[in-house]
């Protein structure tokens, strides 16, 4: 099931970067969702460049609803969402078509589908077929909200500029929501987008760490084992092409501690019961315990880069060098931030349904 | 499908700690691989407390394949390993039935399953589940080693202590396949079989980090977005309770890298295509692209701790203390290791097939 | 996984018969299959209705691929085709919305989706969603025939009209393949077409059953239980609305049979393991024997009729009358054929894969 | 997942005839149904030969639930039951390893598993399988019973014989349910076993009808397409070995009704909606309708005869012929009756969790 993942919500996606159109499907939303187009729109403007931060191509993204939505709700029956591809340029790709860019796809897809893989700006393997699922999910981030669950990103460094920690979740998800580039601190924010600028002026590009936190997730929720909500969760996060971590909380660094360090003592608090620290993440064999659920995401340098790199040639199986050309986004980290977001909304839609 | 992952290859566990039996199905393994019970046994003595470290029950896995082996070899049809559950000492927890150890499932398992849980041990959240899981991935390891294709995983580290980097893989995987503890350099292990007696003389317990190595996996395997490799490895990795982190190379730490040092160039080498540098971790947009795959795991510090702790009382619904008795492992990631290396030979023996 | 189907070929399907656009994605398809959109074109020429034979509505199904095609051949990528809705007057329906068609899911939608559905035309229930399963087989029905695997239909007997048996197999079935009417002899086929044109005239409408052959598929496919060829074959035959009855060859009559006289005696004909008679229709135990497979389908009479029909209204909750306006198919049994046909080409596509 | 099947329960199957064990995993129970090993036991019991009427080896079906169960209930967790082989002699079958017998999968397996199936009795394709399902559904039944839904089953014609149509469903199925031939009328009954006993007595062997029907059933259960309940109820009912045809009503005759005959009107009574007819056995558009559900299977007569029949050596690819000694049901439609019982039972907690 490549392309298709969740239970009782599923989603497929499709679409090449220079196809003619890109899409998602959910299957297993409940009937009488409301639907907001303006929402839909403001959602996949936050995965589009952004001022000098971007592609040449400036991708409007007139999605169109096509099926599984009625007077405004929707159905129950599947929901369709289709984004055309416009000003795609595909002639910019025939020229080095045999030559792999390095940490991308080309090679690997070329292997694989034996040379009929569309090669033309990463084909199926694209960051544009994200759009979807930004699409998709935005039909469903209204629902959770009803249900009291709210989703926010932010970029937790880049190029070794750090954001400030979450303070109020609450009001940082909110705050994250309405901004392009998702940092809560201005000054850091400010710096990253020198670090992007100058990346983009000398033609390489950066990477860095998203960190999500998932707010108002009731306990019992999620499976132990295979369907836990790390294992879903990170199978979902995974997908997006450039995460190539994930750790829930701050795994990697507090594992260095002791049990009586990193257990989370739990405590009646309001009659609820809580945990006084958030070690596990919000996360008890699987199953959410009722805190926050902090996810954080490796993201790595966008592979787009405009120096000269070292490849081989895949039809003559000879050593040779590509240099890209055209203008591309050097960092996709600020776009991708809206990419987990989604993903996280469809997997928690999935299970809690 | 809580417990029961894979495709082509699907595997469902069940069991309880204190149940009567555990075990694994695996349904679409190809007839005639030669099985191995000697093998299965050395698998299992690696998941097992080892002399000091350990909990005083010691398991002797006495497993019995019951279907889907005929003659020696497999037969195409589900095969079955049961593994009986001895020396439970099931009185040690009905008085602490209502007090949620921390870091354990015991709370969110109430709540999931009002009650009806069974709590002893951890029941179906017990890392003893993950017998099965090795035992059942000893059938399919030596068929991949048929493919070329061989896995191991290391403590990278420990409490702070750090082994020695992966040198020549194929001599590291062998070497450290036929170690109780899985270290590369001898002072480290040292060093860490005194932290983890340490933290056992004081109650507590420890965590740290594995580095697992798949080796000798072909090109071109693998899928984009849902059943790229990162998404499906991690997927099963993170339903090793413990787990809650997973990186696919340096990852973490690399992406504060530039583009133009992150990106692997390739090269043809011999004939075949090859990258320069790893920090893909041998995997492009989600497919393998013939290097070594190396993954690490964050594995938290052992839950079960000897000292006092801060909990509530389910049933009462108000704060509490507990005080955990008899001898658990203060340390699981060294028997998490043999778990990941077979959830990591499972999942391969899925994608390639 | 309500719209999703298969394993190592998933199709999902998504549209309403009066929304924007159906479509149906290909998951799992290899890379490199020709593309032939004449026969896309014909396939669904047969799905149409017929001269005097149809509704008002000419649908011209000027269907698109939108992703997963390139240069002329399938990627490997989701392959996409989407089919526009033309013509659809929808205000016919808003009038009736609230009486429930008998033999319709105007009721069981409305109380699944809590009055959410797209009621217009049956909506996601309409058999105008099939025109996605008849595109999407047409891209692997060459891909079958290579594999010299080639599957036809016919009308078996409509209103107690019986067409001649199954003479030829294969020449049967080029002949069925090219009629839009597919019954073998002549004179049966202007008996039936007085038949469905006699019921028209009534307000009436007839049904009848199909039959179908799988021919060339080699021995050794599918598998015992849950993924047997009968259990796949007929979930997707059963999907098709209006199929109410399945059976491998000639199942219901000859369950009379004494084991001695049902039983298909093996014989080696020509160096190749053949059975003398063909009761069990080409499936042992789940798996093809390579004997043809032949099916037949139930096909219940179009519930779409213009007399005066017995109903309650919804709304209230009260008995009522229906009488349907426009021009309906007095038959669909000879459009399902073609429907038929298909979702047996994707299902074999999938089990040979 | 050739051997598991459900969605939010889904069960896995495991076993060969004369293996050690054969077993069934129900994963995705509620949490707090209690166990009734009586019943489990009652069930098995329908399923074992009666009397003169059965095989030499007599199965005690001596069960026993390994996991998912705690102090009398479901603990939500997997729910194993194990069932060991007794009893089996093995020797009886290495004689005729090579020659396949007619109706059985011996050639198929042979082809499929390149000779490495378990060729003991039909392996892992014999009909004991089905004891496990017995044993699972035993589980679920008394859970569906709680929500208002009953199941039954009788055999509807024998050998050419008879029996009684439905009358009150409920007391009938109640009648039903404690027989071990479950036919309704006491004069069709003797009829049949006499059938039954003549043809054992000739050596040979008998099919029939099963007619089952599910009561009980609220509206708004089931989906469109791919997970129709007439999809879902198929597909399990093909699994069961010697079913070869699937009817909803008596479809396969009421095809040849007009659509005015044929839809069912809807009704008020009693503030319901109901339907005056069910010729759609309670399903609209794959959805119920609230009214019950009828469904016909076509049991072919046992593959297992003593005559003498022509069959082929597969080793040597050559004509031979099979006499099969000992002695073998010569009837299995009246113990399939409660398998049939028990996969609907399993697909209805299913589709309406």
């Amino acid at each position: 099931m490549k392309n298709t993942f969740g239970n009782k919500l599923s989603f497929t996606i499709f679409g090449e970067s220079h196809g003619k159109e890109i899409g998602i499907v959910l299957d297993g939303l409940k009937s009488g969702i409301r639907i907001d187009e303006d929402f839909i729109d403001h959602q996949l403007s936050l995965r589009r460049p952004y001022g000098k931060l971007g592609t040449a191509r400036v991708e409007k993204d007139p999605f169109s609803i096509v099926s599984g939505a009625f007077n405004g709700y929707t159905t129950g029956s599947p929901l369709t969402i289709i984004i055309p591809n416009e000003n795609t340029k595909s002639s910019d790709y025939s020229d080095t078509r045999y030559l792999a860019r390095p940490s991308h796809a080309d090679y690997t897809a070329y292997v694989k589908y034996n040379g009929y893989e569309d090669y033309r700006g990463g084909g199926h393997f694209s960051g544009r077929i994200t759009a979807a699922l930004v699409a998709g999910a935005a039909i469903v981030i209204p629902a959770l909200k009803e249900e009291g669950i709210i989703i926010g990103t932010h970029i937790r460094n880049l190029a070794g500029i750090c954001d400030r920690d979450f303070d109020d979740y609450k009001s940082d998800i909110e705050f994250l929501n309405n901004e392009k580039i998702a940092v809560l601190d201005k000054d850091a924010k400010k710096a990253m987008i020198k670090a992007i600028e100058d990346a983009a002026a000398d033609g390489d590009s950066v990477g860095g760490h998203l960190e999500s936190v998932i707010l108002g997730m009731k306990p019992g929720i999620g499976d132990p084992f295979f369907d836990s909500l790390e294992s879903v969760y990170s199978h979902g996060l995974f997908s997006i092409p450039a995460i190539k971590g994930v750790e829930f909380g701050n795994a990697f660094e507090d594992c260095r501690l002791k049990g009586s360090e990193f257990n989370d003592p739990f405590s009646v608090k309001d009659g609820r019961i809580v945990t006084d620290t958030n070690h596990n993440s919000g996360i008890n064999g699987g199953i959410s315990n009722g805190m926050p659920i902090v996810i954080r995401c490796a993201v790595k340098p966008t592979p787009s880069i405009f120096k000269e790199q070292k490849t081989v040639d895949l039809e003559k199986n000879e050593n040779s060098t590509i240099t890209l050309k055209g203008r591309h986004d050097p960092a996709i980290i600020h776009r991708a931030r809206v990419v987990a977001d989604s993903i996280l909304a469809l997997i928690t839609y999935d299970v809690i349904s």
